[in-house]
């Protein structure tokens, strides 16, 4: 599938920096990297709701709160889940170490970590490299992407601009799990100037219509994690502008992660309009999105929009939508109502083979609108899972 | 897959008989069904909630609100579902004149369909075949059974007693869906005497803890129905035995529909206790047996419970479920939490490669119970799924 070329490299925003190492948590590929800003800054984060999130999460969370963070130190190729308390007291022994390299307050750094569950880190190797820790001195977000990757089949990195400040931003996972049972990660850096509070409401916002209307497999992870700093380097900016900005790198890191889901070969990307709401075309569109039927069809190059209307009538709380008001379409070929000749069936399958399908739906109900992206169901994704042994 | 073994032929109830034909649907197979008690009698009928519903379901589901049946009739290889005005004329034609034959009225005729959407029937055919049609005589329901059929690979017949009284059910489906886009329908028949409100309970009842308890793959049809017909010829029954029989039947066919999921190898049977109540233990039971990673696990015989907790963890509602209170077990095996030797996790896979797999879940919260069933996922559904062109 053909994906976004990530640069070779590319730099920071002003007043971070980065640490990106091999500690041997499974082989010899980056598995450390600390996100540092040069001082204590603005953040927000978002973290999974499952009820077994790990402790990275559950100690992330709490330090969140605080709206204000240093650093985020990421450690890969194992999810320190399941770990008992131990493994607790391994995510704060790992948070208290960079904060003492960083001269800052162990609650002004985030965790991290995704991989095989059910075992501890390494803590030998671990604190033996914690206690030589050199200070990030590194500007490359490439590298840190690919430090943060498990089964990850590319980088995925973002940039956008807002007035004066960049926005950049690294994700790894390849669906909302993966076969570790770990997870998406994502972590959006700015040296846009603006304070916690209003960091948080736009970074919320941008999750919501991004990440969390991405689905590669309907389940939901222990760790996923998602994460602002805003350094202030490049002073402020017009927020809209800013909102944007974010907005638009976690888009593309989200539609990046779709791509790289587990066995998928093509980009799907439903749009639901003319819903009562947005929380009812929200609903249509993950109901879509998610119908194993319709991403088989997909991936069959099949344009079998009823199962499409299948997937519509599925969908709870819509008691209002009439089936002789909607509309199905295929990219710009309309299938529902419709009758469609030898021809458009030809053009239809041949657009179906492609590497990104749109379909979009309307209801004639009202002006609610919703996009989700997700990918087709392939024997690859069976393989992946079945085959992964614990 | 093993499955129970169907016998050659079984009669029907007292006080019913089939009409069991080829009228050329599609190909040579019986592709024409009538379900007749010798005369109009309770009867009870539950429906998809699609917001598609076709006109079999429009047009069954006004006439089973009267309570009172006289007939069933089935049509297979094609589902009539978004076929217009067009659709809804046939649908009527066929239902009037099965009526007309029986002497009784058309709203006391059912009618049921599933296969290709989007064709109307072949409707010379079909009004040759009920021109010249035949009162019903037969007395086989597996004959019933198979003229059902779409792309089953078994007929799926049960029967349980309950005093004097028989009850004999038929159903048919692969999933809640299948590639044509049909269905599960099912039939039961009883000789037992009650009135309609009480078989309307207590098939309701049976009907939520069987049925609605499988799941092949989240989908959900448009012409998914159930129907029950009690002709009474075998006088009243002790109501708890008449409901534990129907019960028994339900759950029966239920899992044989599990069985023969799309591409299924392994039927699974997921039960959940210690729920705060039994909605909360059907929440977490449902996002277990639909979760593609569980399905893929079991698939490839992995005892990966960090799955099944990973499912238990994204199920909504479930503040008060506390990780360190829940338990996991595969079969008999507890497996979370747990320390396995080497013996005891050979035994484990040796279990998950069986045909069938129970996943026992207690959340440590309160005393709801339910049980789901549902079957691996595997690059055979995939390919079913993918190769079926419309």
């Amino acid at each position: 599938m053909s994906a976004p070329s990530i640069p070779p490299s590319l730099p920071v925003p002003a007043g971070f920096h980065v640490h990106v190492a091999n500690v041997g948590i499974k082989d010899d590929t980056d598995d450390f990297v600390v996100l540092a800003a040069d001082r204590t800054c603005p953040a927000a984060a978002v973290f999974t709701r499952s009820r077994f999130a790990g402790p990275s999460v559950v100690v992330s969370r709490a330090h969140a709160a605080g709206g204000r963070l240093r650093a985020i130190v990421a450690i890969s190729k194992n999810a320190n889940v399941a770990t008992g308390p131990e493994g607790l007291a391994d995510a704060r022994e790992v948070v208290e170490a960079v904060a003492r390299r960083l001269g800052c307050a162990p609650t002004e750094v985030l965790v991290a970590s995704t991989g095989v569950i059910g075992r501890r880190y390494p803590m030998d190797r671990l604190r033996a490299h914690l206690a030589a820790l050199p200070a990030p001195m590194g500007t490359d977000i490439v590298a840190a992407a690919r430090g943060i990757m498990t089964t990850d089949t590319v980088p995925k990195v973002a940039e956008a601009r807002a007035g004066v400040a960049r926005v950049v931003g690294i994700a790894k996972g390849v669906g909302m799990i993966e076969p570790d049972m770990a997870t998406l990660l994502t972590f959006v850096l700015t040296d846009a100037a603006l304070e916690a509070p209003a960091l948080d409401a736009l970074f919320r916002r941008a999750v919501d219509r991004t990440f969390n209307s991405v689905s590669v497999d309907t389940d939901t992870s222990t760790s996923d994690t998602a994460a602002v700093l805003a350094s202030g380097a490049a002073g402020p900016v017009d927020p809209v502008e800013l909102e944007a900005a974010v907005h638009a790198v976690c888009l593309d890191l989200a539609t990046q992660v779709a791509r790289d889901g587990e066995g998928a070969e093509t980009l799907i990307e439903v749009r639901v309009a003319g819903a009562r709401d947005d929380a009812q075309a929200r609903r249509v569109a993950k109901s879509i999105v998610n119908s194993p039927l319709v991403k088989t069809a997909i991936h069959g190059a099949d344009p079998n929009w009823g199962r499409v209307a299948m997937a519509i009538g599925k969908t709870p709380d819509c008691d209002d939508v009439d089936p002789d008001r909607v509309t199905i379409a295929f990219g710009d070929q309309q299938v529902y109502p419709a009758r469609l000749d030898t021809e458009a069936l030809a053009r239809l399958s041949a657009y179906l083979g492609g590497d990104e399908v749109t379909i979009a739906v309307s209801l004639g109900v009202g002006s609610g609108t919703w996009t989700v992206w997700g990918c087709d169901l392939t024997a690859g994704y069976v393989r992946i899972n079945a085959d992964y042994t614990t």
